[in-house]
């Protein structure tokens, strides 16, 4: 999937363009409710066996997910909808042995000097897959999962304030969450790294999407101090003593808590990002992270070369990203003739 | 995964960074063999159920994958090294109500609300795993699969020169396959698009990835006719007419024969690429591509932008990529103390 833009209110990005991870976000949405455990008896709250399907929503082919639109008819013959989520899980490596001796059926597919490939069916306990249900689901939910197209747009500066500008400012997204941080009036115990200088200083917070256990998807987030720079667009010459800080000092305090060297680490802006304060992205390099699209992220290391080379660079230079079916800013576009 | 550039002398990339294709490159490799269809009996050429698991050399939590170093004990008690590579298959539309009753087991592990999350056990029939097994394995085999480190190197036009220009005319990689197409010796068929002209000219053929049965994976190449430009690094605004006309006839080209416009593709060029005569990658936007990630896509239309700006934008600036850790350029840039 491609990563459309999605302005937020909501730091949590997940989602980003990332069937499964939406599915997760459903999850998050739900929080660690009750019934935890509890076995599905007669009184279980959704009949999954008698579902019928109404469509496919979206698949991801590459994650081993499904998501879909479900249909169940109750005792009173009224039809009510539901969306399923189906995740293959990953493999387990203390299982994986016990996978190849018990498996039921073994077809041989194709056999050519040391290659051979086979087609091998496991025994239901060792094929788990996680399913997550909405219900009963509105309209809302299933536009949540149905598979947007995504337009490319080549935004032009003159597109930037004739189209992009206006429309940021009539939103007025809430950011007030990043003030939180700033004024550490919340999540201060997570600060990771902090320059309090109000010009070129900043605060490095783990994301919300990293849950800390382990370092192969670690993510954190840089929020500048200063509150006037919406995004990459309004970056100049002027800005370079508080981008090579982020740099070099979210660098430093990375290696020194997680023990990750800025060899191991991709360092990028998004355009459009999440929300109009600028941030900066640290995720681990081996890390798929949604959002590491050439069509969205910009590293940090180019941002300052392109802003030693020409001060003007992101005032002259036009911008790709993608935006999806559903989100306003495309309408806007469309209907400036842009698209 | 992050996209290791790993330099190949074969025109498939599948395997870039990337841990399922990494199995269908074996396979590739393999060719349409003898053998398929057939059954495994007792001369079937690899006893999968009694392997012994050596080590999980890697696996991919988001694919669904594991590649995994297994041990075979033979008749005469000698012991040979094999590696299988599992990964769970992807959904198919048609079944998945056929799965939704068919489960032999059903567990609720959360309910709140409207959202509920449960493990499902599907029967053995509907949860295939496709099983790739190289047997024997060599030690090169298992360096193949095992996981690599990967580092990001920030390559100035001195590291450029100094570094990896002598390590790519070291190499003398055969590019033939390129020439062929560009000589009608091979692929003439699979022609899509061609601008002859010897200086501003290219080929467009679907890349070998892609196996043109649907559009969301769509992957095309174009192949420049002159022979004279490695990569990115090499070029100047003298480039212009030919990147341009790749952009547009490109785009001209996939919207006629496949109906998919240009505000749905991403066309890039990767640095570093994985051979050095200059081509241009044009994938489906909503397709998640091995090699989009900012580490080593640049987008064509940026590419044009800066030379229009700055003829010698590409032996000014820096660029970044990552390299695997069995990478022989990596160990070149660390040998001048580079990394």
């Amino acid at each position: 999937m491609a990563e459309g833009p999605e302005p937020k209110r909501r730091r949590a990005e997940a989602g980003d363009g990332d069937g499964v991870a939406a599915g997760n976000g459903a999850e998050a949405e739900a929080g660690a409710g009750a019934g935890a455990g509890a076995e599905p008896g007669p009184g279980a709250p959704f009949p999954l066996s008698s579902v019928r399907l109404r469509r496919l929503l979206r698949d991801s082919a590459r994650e081993k997910a499904a998501f879909v639109h479900g249909q169940v008819t109750g005792p009173s013959g009224e039809d009510t909808d539901a969306v399923l989520i189906l995740e293959k899980t990953p493999f387990q490596e203390e299982k994986i042995e016990e996978l190849l001796r018990k498996h039921t059926k073994l077809e041989l597919q194709m056999a050519n000097d040391i290659y051979s490939t086979y087609r091998l069916y496991p025994p239901p306990e060792l094929s788990e897959i996680k399913t997550t249900v909405v219900y009963p689901a509105t309209e809302k939910h299933l536009q949540k999962y149905l598979r947007q197209e995504v337009h490319l747009i080549r935004e032009s500066w003159e597109d930037y304030k004739n189209i992009t500008l206006p429309f940021i400012q009539s939103q007025s997204f809430s950011i007030q969450w990043v003030y939180n941080i700033l004024e550490k009036k919340a999540e201060a115990d997570r600060i990771i790294h902090e320059n309090q200088d109000p010009s070129n200083g900043f605060v490095l917070v783990p994301d919300f999407k990293w849950n800390q256990n382990q370092l192969y998807d670690l993510y954190l987030i840089a929020l500048v101090q200063r509150r006037d720079v919406k995004s990459l667009r309004d970056l100049t010459a002027e800005h370079l003593p508080l981008l090579k800080n982020i740099l070099q000092e979210g660098k430093e305090a990375i290696v020194k808590r997680f023990g990750v060297p800025g060899s191991q680490l991709r360092i990028y802006l998004h355009y459009q990002p999440s929300y109009y304060h600028l941030h900066v992205h640290f995720t681990a390099l081996g890390y798929d992270a949604p959002g590491t699209s050439v069509e969205r992220a910009h590293l940090l290391a180019d941002v300052i070369d392109n802003l030693v080379l020409d001060s003007s660079y992101y005032q002259k230079r036009a911008l790709t990203f993608a935006l999806r079916a559903d989100e306003p800013l495309l309408k806007k576009f469309q209907e400036a003739g842009r698209v």
